[in-house]
Parts: C-alpha cells; structure tokens; sequence
C-alpha cells in the first residue's frame, strides 16, 4: 500500500489530535502534509514538527511572525492568512480533515473538494451552512465525503450501500451532557463551568457547552440530512449516557443497523484515514460490552433543552434558517462562556434571532452566501445581545 | 416489481408461520408455491389452503393418506415420502425456505440449490453438518444464500460488503435461556417443561432446550463460521438477555456494526424474502429502544453451560466433529425431552460421543457422506444411552 498524505485543517484541537494519534500510529501508511489552525503559533508550531508537515498555516494573519519565529531552523514553511490557509487546502493531498471549528471553516472545507480527495469532515458547519451546495460540489467534481465525527461516522458505516428508499429513519445519540439529569431550575442557574465538564469527551469548549444545550445534537441532525439526503422528518435523537452506540439506521423491514465502539474519536479517525483498507487499532480501543454498563436510551427533553428543538424547526423550515441558527448559536455561546448571559440565554436568543424573517435569504447556493447569511444572523445577534433582559441578572 | 414464488419447507413449524405471516403482508409481491412439512397431515394441510399453495408434501410416507383425504376437493395437488419433499424443491420458485428442524432439512437445503435461487436458510444443521460442502455448492451453481436465522440475518445485514480481512471478529448473542441465573444445582435438577419456557420466542421443543443449554448457540457459532468464512477463533459469543442486539461485527479498526431489532423471527424473515427491496413491516415491529429496558451483556459461563463450550471445541477441531456433535444433541435432547436422562445428561452424552474418535470420517464432501457421519454418531449415542450412568436417577 502506498503512503498517503494527509492535510489537517483544525491541527490543534481535539479532533487535530485524534487524527495526529492514528497517523502517528500507522506511519507506513499515513503521513501529515501541512497543518492549519487558528491563531495559537506556539501549538502550531510544535504540532508541525511533532508530526514532520512540511507546510504550516495560522488563520490570523497577526501571529504569522510568531509561528514564523517558532519553525525558525526547521525547514518547515509556513504562512498567515486566509491566503495561506486556501494554500494548505491546495498542496497535494489524499486526504483532507476539515476539523476547523465553525463557520470559519466552511470556505476551506470548499476548496477541499477537488476531483479524487477524500475529505474527512468534523466541520459540522459546512454542511449545517451550505449543505446542499458543499454535496452538490462533491459530487460534481468527484470528491469523496467521509464524516469524521462519531455520529455520522456510525451511519456511514452501518448504511453502506443500501439504498435511500430501504430507510425508514436515522437515529443520532447524544450523550446528554452533563446536565442531563438536572431540573430546569438547576440548568437555568447553570455557568460556564458546569457546562464545560462533558461526561465523556475532551473537546472545545463551544462544542461542548453546545454539547449540554444539546444544540450539538441539533447541528448533527441537520448535518446528517444533508449528508446521507433524507427528509427532516426521518430523522431523530435518543440520549443514551454510554456513548457506545453512536447511530441507529432503522429500515423499512424493521431491521436496524447500529454503529456503536468505544467513545474515542480516534476510532471515526481510523475509520475515514483508512481510505486503502482498515487501520488496526490498538487493543484498548475495542469495545468490551461485557465489562461496561448496560446500554439506556431516553427521549430528549425539549422542555429543559430548547435548543434541540429550535434546530429541529430549522431544519424542517429549511433554506437560510439552518445557517442563522448555527450564526445565533455560536454568538450566543461565546456571551454565554464570557459570562454576558446565563444557560438559558443561549437559546433564548437563537430563538429571537430564528423568529425574524430570513432578511431575504434563500438556501445558499455558495460559500459567498453561506458567509453572507452568517454574517448577518450575527450582526443581528449581537444587537440583541446588547438589550438588557439577555444579560445575566 | 414482479410476483415472487416462495417454496417453504417447514411450512408448519415457528419459522414457517413468521414467514407466513411475512408472505400474508405482501400479497402483491410474495406467493406461496409449494408447502413442506414432517408428519402432520391436518397442519399441513390447514397451511396449504391458507397460503394458497399449489403442492403439499410430507416427509412420512405413512401420513401421505391422510394429507390426500384433508386436501380434497382443493385442487392442491399432493405427495409423501422423500421424493415427494425433493420435488416440492424442484418446483420453480424465485426462494426456497429452508425450515425443516435438524439434520432432516439436510438433503432439501442442498437440493434446493439452483442457478438464480435465493436460500433463506433457518436449518442451521445444514451449516454445521455440511458447511463445507454447502458453501460450495451454493457458489459454484450461483445461488444466492441468505441466513434466516435472527443473528446471522443481523450479521449478514451490518457485514454488507465489508471484505472479510477488515474483520476482526463477529459475536452472536445469546438469550442465555430460562437458566440463565440458576445454579448448577438447580440446572441439574431442571425437568423439561421448565427448559421449555424460552424467555423470548416460541418454538419447536428441540431448539427450546437448545437454547435453554446453550448448545443452540453453538451450533450457530459453527454456522456462522461456514456462513462468512471467518476462522474458529473470530467468532464469540455475549448473554445478552434482552435479545435486541442479535449480532456484532467488530472490524480491526475498533469500529463495531451492530443488528439490531424487536425479537420477533419476522424481522429476519422480511429481510430474506425483500429480495427486489425491503418489505415494509408493520408500526408494532419496530423497535423502540427508549420504551425497553437497557441492553445488558455478559460473558457465557461455560461451567454451567458445558454444551456451548462442546460446540466450540467441535468447530476447532473441525473435520467430521460438528456433524458429530450435532448428531449426539439430537438424541440426548430427544431422550431428555422423554425423561429418559436429566438435563445435565444432555452435555454428559454429547461430550462422551465427542470424546471418541470419528469413526474415520473426515470434513464431509457431500450430503451422503454428512449423513453417513449424523447416521453413525446417532447409533453411538443411542448405544451410550442404553447404559445405566445416563438414566434418570
């Protein structure tokens, strides 16, 4: 088997490491090419030459000279900017992980597509965005889209290659964060703190106060349509603590095909880097129903967590409503994480900014419009932030 | 889509009626053809009028009177005896049901395979007594084999296309039947109508103590390893008393596919005969994973349940032992179910058949020589039985 090269996009986050785990642990078969992320150059810089990347790319043009300084001596190149983000997309590559957080992400995972690549998708926004168009540009130029988290990475595997009209409905677990069992009360008092101490998973702390809104869970969905193309109404959520089972596909038959394994995204990670057969995973990764707890499934409550709800009107409304949604969210949660509003001011304000009209937006035909409806549903969002009742009392 | 004809043998046993029931639903897509079943006239007969079948047949000879008599005037044209029961496989169909108990269905399973065909296989003794030379055949006259059977059906449903080197292992689960939490003491003491009430599903008396001893899923575990091709070792076996999840696949990337659904056979059944795109089942057989309890596994224990470690010590030897094995069971669960011995006696006979040599029999190349192997342990088992260590005392 040949070595393939892999762009990481999102190098320093929690996904960036899962990735960097599997590569380093197949290195006859994986090699990292360049590496992207935000605006931390240190951690970039000590990811570049951690993993032997050639190319190095901070979103912030400001910190370029800081990571230029920290390859100093190494050989590795490096760049600043939107240009030398789109640069690391362009490099040869065959495979690409979008793992940038947000809709900053979105114009890198589009310009991932080229004919041939494999694009190992974790940015969620891409698809909660501009959904119809990032599938419509992969298929036209013949770009294959494997979904990196583990929710999706369960339905991709389980659906193989059965027909779309053999489903009767995809089902998404969530793991109910870590005000699962807390009443209304107790969640509405709840701060930035609480919400970051997810019961099973290291991530970002945006994914994972969105994590204990289950607004995360209401990303996926909209994600999971586009992806697979069902219709709204075929899909739901069952919280189920454990994490074991990821996604249920459930056919017309009655038969219904779960992709469960250990909660380790390095277990999707090897899943989407295996592009020439599978990867073997190291002993610990496997699942051992046996020694675990045994599997629960309960319904969302949509009473204690609104957001849930709010994406699912979303989504069945359709158009622009999935990407105002995504925009007031991540607005919501960095007011939430500043200490600018309480828990449920998050869904408070997607709410308020989801019922107005769309401003005259349509379903984006492009990234342009993508980013356009974004940026608008923010600077709406923020205005609102500004009144008093969203601020904390 | 075309009308599809369906020969079923075993017309009148728990399989026969879930495939029925399945035929019932979609009368504009299935039709009975011919009806098979061992002994009983008036069943057979009642199945054959129900479904509309255009030939009846019965295995005993003696009983062919009887079915002619209850089948007058109906125009269904009638026969018993061996040659009987293989022309009813002759017959065109687009699927053959494969649900004649034991090793009797051995010699139907392997005429029923035809170029084009469709074997929806229930008789598991097929696979353990012949597996080898079943396989085969099945290939080489490009039959289309299909497991029945609730856990190989789930198997075969998440295995999809899945090359048989990104598999790490499969698990059947098992029940663990209406002894799972006795103590030996007790297991020692159980009488047969208590090995008779299966937890889940209702069924023939052999498969009901089968699975109350565990050799069931011994049986299945050899039938799985000649189903997929797996070795001995990559197959295992989880109590899951729940019976939601019937089958896993473990790929050696940690990813776990798992097959799910309400334990009702005609989930299994749809599955088989939704051969031009899946049956559309009724709203009561789906499942609901937040109604039930949650999903518990535990590791067989085989001190209490010596069958199913029998079962897989024959699987790793391999050659005629399977066969044996099998031939050994019938009779000590026979003589079981005539209180002839105890319960633990039914271990005890197989293990003492076992134990010896194959009499000279090697892997069986045919149905002849399978059934010369089943004739001939049956005879030592027999023998074995007549001494006074295996009477009830």
């Amino acid at each position: 088997m040949s070595l393939r090269t892999v762009t990481l996009l999102g190098a320093t986050g929690s996904v960036g490491r899962s990735v960097r785990d599997v590569v380093a642990e197949n290195p006859q078969r994986l090699a990292i090419g360049s590496v992207v992320a935000g605006r931390d150059a240190e951690a970039l810089a000590h990811v570049a030459i951690e993993t032997g990347a050639c190319f190095a790319a901070l979103a912030d043009e400001a910190a370029g000279g800081a990571l230029k300084q920290a390859l100093a001596g190494t050989g590795i190149a490096s760049g600043a900017g939107r240009m030398a983000v789109l640069e690391a997309v362009a490099r040869p590559a065959d495979i690409v992980v979008s793992a940038i957080a947000g809709a900053a992400g979105l114009e890198a995972t589009f310009a991932a597509l080229v004919p041939g690549r494999v694009i190992a998708l974790a940015n969620k926004e891409s698809l909660v965005c501009a959904g119809e168009a990032v599938m419509a540009r992969a298929a036209a130029v013949g770009a294959r889209m494997l979904p990196l988290d583990s929710e999706h990475n369960a339905l991709f595997q389980v659906l193989g290659a059965e027909p779309l009209d053999s489903i009767r409905g995809m089902t998404l677990t969530a793991s109910g964060g870590p005000f699962r069992s807390w009443s209304a009360e107790e969640i509405a008092r709840a701060r930035p703190e609480q919400a970051l101490k997810h019961p099973n998973y290291a991530m970002g702390a945006k994914i994972t106060v969105d994590s204990a809104s289950l607004m995360n869970k209401g990303l996926e969905v909209i994600e999971a349509r586009f992806l697979f193309g069902l219709r709204a109404e075929q899909l739901d959520v069952l919280v189920h603590p454990q994490q074991v089972v990821h996604g249920l596909v459930t056919f017309r038959d009655g038969s219904v095909s779960a992709g469960m394994a250990v909660p380790d995204m390095r277990v999707a990670a090897a899943h989407c880097l295996g592009i020439d057969g599978r990867l073997d995973a190291p002993p610990a990764r496997f699942l051992d129903l046996a020694a675990g707890e045994p599997l629960s499934f309960e319904r969302p409550d949509l009473e204690r967590f609104p957001a849930l709800g709010l994406a699912l009107a979303a989504l069945a409304e359709g158009g622009a409503k999935p990407a105002i949604l995504n925009a007031a969210n991540e607005v919501a949660v960095a007011a939430f994480l500043a200490g600018r509003i309480g828990f449920p001011g998050i869904a408070a304000l997607v709410a308020e900014v989801c019922a107005r009209d769309c401003g005259g937006f349509g379903t984006p035909r492009d990234v342009a419009e993508a980013l356009a409806i974004d940026h608008d549903a923010r600077r709406r969002a923020a205005s609102l932030l500004s009144q008093a009742r969203f601020t904390v009392t």
